[in-house]
């Protein structure tokens, strides 16, 4: 099976980043953490990128805030697909971090989910890998029936109450 | 092979979504394209994201503009990645279509592109295919090549203009 | 007597959307209050919204935050008027929720309300109501009429302490 | 039949909201144009709300643009449903208007529909007025599968053309 | 000596209001506070807003929140000058009462201060109170020169430490 | 009779500026105006300040536009009032040269109108002026009630045209 | 060695500042620290600009907030380079102190970082003062490798966790 | 003397960036100018910045668009002073490119200016070789002074026209 990337730019965006990890775990999916910067450790950052698809890996999951180059800077080295998590923090609730994210250039695309979205990159990692494998197709189906029976339960609940 | 499909909400999208077809097709990537709208065809959605994955597709790119619901309705109905293509307007550039698309829930990513960022959501359907699709990933190493000996050629005769 | 029906797209909502509630309640107006979520639960919230006007529903309020898609995929479904009620957060204080909201495309609207106007949102659906209906209409003016009276209180009690 | 008040703050206005007037026309709702400021003629402006409801109106759009207090004047005289339909701009597309109508107090509800969305303002008036009026109910309905079928129709001659 | 009135939407604004009424204290200006809204007590507001000139008033603040159109609705009764004071909240930082306070239509000036600039707009009413009235300019130039004053010693107080 | 200064951070502010200069003249009021930049001739914009009310002023406008820096450098050499002017452009239609003009620090207020309201600023300043000058009161409320009657005209010729 | 100069337009800068200050001290690089307000203390701003380089000083920093005219203030007085520091707040994150800071007109530029970006400033400093100056140069090189090496020993330790 | 080098992300920035190149040619200073991509040609932006100090450059001009990692991505491989000139677009006038050019995180400053600021780009450039080179920090006072006049030129000529 192929392996997901967790890559993060900083070990404060643990707290976020964790949950996509938790998630891909709760799936089964190999995963590999790293805290590489695009400006501290340009290097190292290019090339995990650029060995990723021979490694082994599927999809990367690339995490960071404020001016967030990180995941661009890896989808310069690899036509893996790359899953940008923009960080937010306070300049506009994370807005500069998303732009800095999803704005790419035609020729580099980083696949954008919502600012701290961290439990749908790693869902959107999964869906990337069902697309050959029908082992994680069918537990996000199954992940996807129980979301909404959890939606309609909480609904059943409420008719209940008599609200 | 895999197919990938195009889906916009409304005809007047045509000038930008096209660029991805022709990048698609570019590629060898098998295309299929459908007008339809979250708001005005919402069973038509529906039925098409649903069976999408049973059809043989990989990935579905969705454009829309303004309070851009369609790449979140597909990704609904679905657990086959989905491309968000937000459709630029005056709203602030494109602001309104890009937060509808990006700000997904946690459960149902969608996976955004930049604003009008065609030739992105192209590339990263086949970079979706590429996971594990040997072809489609030489393909995409070529033609990233093929980008950076064209920017290289350009920087050359800049040098040779004595600029 | 129409009945307005209360629809928010996660439980998390309820401490804004339970304003509406009360404010539907204190008015004597008929309400029915679900949780359906547009991405989880599609199906229910489509059904719901296509079956409400003949429940005998005059108005379909609709909470939702970050790509508030829940108003509009109600909308879709019905030409009863749908209120929609972004939940605000912290992307750029809920400018996400409000422009993925209000920013229909035409021939689907959506009466938007300011972000955790959920007061707002039960006066707006009870106005509605009040255009065939002058036992609303009359308390709705009550209403009107002693929010005055309380403004101009304070008014004065300000002016007795001499400030 | 109740009428349908469209009250504009500047004759500049006017090529945006005929397409209101025009929507209701197609509708067969009576329509009353007015251009009234709720700067230049605060008056005439407030005595029109008030008197609305006496005189037989069950909806009132208010189409304004920048600092736009047009919705919320006419809201403050009256309980009637007031459709606010921001005039768009140069000031980051019309958000200065959009957030002048919108964010309301509590208290004094404006229905708001998109930037420049004069037929979603129209078709919200003829909701509201539907709650209580079966034929437009059934006109609206039939608007709606019209636009459904247009989709469609598009969506089948793209098929057509092969692409 | 001309007066200056102080107009609030809610009493909600009286912690930032109070700073605009102690500085105008301060400076030995007659002030009148009142709560009037816009939209709860629109006949009241009119009522102040024609009046003031011939009441002794040469300047009205007026503080408001969200769409604030306290100042433009006092503004459209009078051809004193009427300061905006935007009050902050949720919404961007206040944008949505900035924008709602600045953005008048020509004819119809606000005087528009900073969000939450209570101070501020208490000084630019006596500067307008000082254009006919020397003693309030030399207040106003000797507090100018205190709070310059205070910087210098800070700054002095700085050197001092070697820092 | 006191005069109004039109301060202009560059000659191409002008189109925009002319504007006050033609209303200040249509009200009687004498008028002088000036080239001055905060950052190019801070000295001279310095001078004019300062001696701004010794040499007969009532009023200062300032216009400039990206970070506007000329109305605060001007407040902060003069307790006369300071009218901001904010001249937009691309950036987010004008929010740049707004904020830089109303977010002042405590101390030194700029009485801000709408980006790009030069009719405002003029009329503004000429009410400052009313304050202690009746004819100019008078040629306001004249002014003010033509606009009224114009706008009723207009609504009368909309009613004779059976729109 | 040029000196470093660090101004602040208000002492409730200095928390953020002082990062600023330890960063150039850490540097050996003397500084110089002061408190001057571009509007409380023109005069004392503008004559410390026009005499830094005769005075030794190779940049200026110069950190303020809201409508932030300190670094063009002094930018105005001198030609060597000064570094603009936004200093964040509520009013959309700091992006009315960072537009009004590098929004700067053609001819008086204005080094700008991040909202409360002082260490980088400082750096800056540092790296403004290395183009002239081999022994800062090898010190900003070092402290680069540390910070390269800092975070991969978190990202070894992060192996060894085994996460 | 020191070189400046300016680096554009694509050819399409070459109208705004040809400014800069003339601006450094009319100060008499030697520039480079190169086309290189942060993402198209990773290698060479990088193997340029690493060796700007040795190769006699004194600055480096980095001018890109959209999610504008171009000056960043330089910023990392060198400690010379790195200057991003954001080119703007569509999307909010140029603020994402604003955002992802100055919202560096701390370590890797980047001295950003204006939004198509080219010329303070330039003369930002100089101004920093400036520290060292009294012959440019004469050049720049000399375009200072000149600047200073031409707009005194025009103010008197304003002046004289009697306007």
């Amino acid at each position: 099976m192929k392996k997901v990337a967790v890559i993060m730019g900083s070990d404060s965006d643990m707290p976020t980043v964790s949950k996509a990890v938790d998630t891909l775990g709760g799936l089964g999916i190999p995963t590999e953490v790293h805290i590489y910067s695009a400006h501290r450790t340009p290097d190292e950052a290019a090339k995990f990128a650029s060995d990723a698809r021979a490694n082994g890996f599927g999809a990367i999951i690339a995490a960071a805030g404020k001016a967030a180059h990180l995941a661009g800077a890896l989808a310069a080295r690899t036509t893996l697909p790359v899953i940008g998590l923009p960080i937010g923090g306070h300049m506009m609730g994370g807005l500069d971090a998303l732009l800095s994210t999803v704005q790419m250039p035609a020729g580099i695309p980083v696949a954008t989910v919502a600012v701290d979205g961290a439990v749908n990159a790693a869902l959107l990692a999964a869906e990337i890998l069902s697309v050959s494998d029908a082992d994680i197709a069918r537990a996000l189906d199954e992940k996807r029936a129980k979301d909404t029976a959890a939606v309609l339960a909480k609904d059943a609940a409420l008719a209940e109450k008599g609200e």
